[in-house]
């Protein structure tokens, strides 16, 4: 079972490889997935494969912008910056992910948080 | 009233400046500290002052890793370093906090994420 942070760094590196199912596999059936926080969650298993496999298809790449930081708790965070192109244009954004983890080491909840002014473009 | 992401800067130019009252200011009477998550919580007005007044006479210095984040809600993050001497060795600690805000501009709750293994000597 990974940490919580190997965990975490197996989400970019996924990302980074285009694998939506090793992105998808890191989460719970019943995970809630909140990104960017405020906006309606995406619920359950099929919600969060359609969110990665959209995801993955707009060939976004993220960096680490500094190390993942773990908790005393269930829980995991990064900072991170996501470069893609949004309809022919490039784009960054930048995001901090917290994530919470279940008994068996998989993601049970994720919140991303980044605003409109945390988007730009490069 | 700052938005989050001036408060966030704020809350980290206090700590700079060795303002306990600055950063408890930015609170909630009502507000309830995490710190670190995975730890039994902090609340109200009496208990935010008491761990503020403590923090900040160990003289941490707090640096920005990576620009502070907002988000699409009542939320904004940031990832820092912490510089402290504990019992007179120096320490990193390296920490993402989420604060949440109310409808007044103060934090309501704040959440910080860092483990064990985010403390190094320095």
């Amino acid at each position: 079972m990974p940490t919580p942070k190997e965990a975490l760094q197996g989400y970019i590196d996924a990302w980074n490889a285009g694998d939506a199912e090793a992105i998808i596999a890191l989460f719970a059936d019943d995970a809630v997935i909140v990104d960017p926080y405020g906006t309606p969650p995406h619920e359950g298993r099929d919600a969060i494969r359609a969110f990665y496999e959209g995801g993955v298809k707009t060939g976004a790449k993220l960096s680490l912008d500094t190390p993942i930081r773990g908790s005393h708790g269930d829980r995991a965070a990064m900072a991170f910056t996501v470069e893609l192109a949004l309809e022919g244009a490039a784009r960054r954004i930048r995001v901090i992910d917290v994530m919470t983890f279940d008994e068996h080491g998989k993601i049970s909840r994720m919140e991303a948080h980044w605003g409109p002014d945390d988007m730009e473009q490069s």
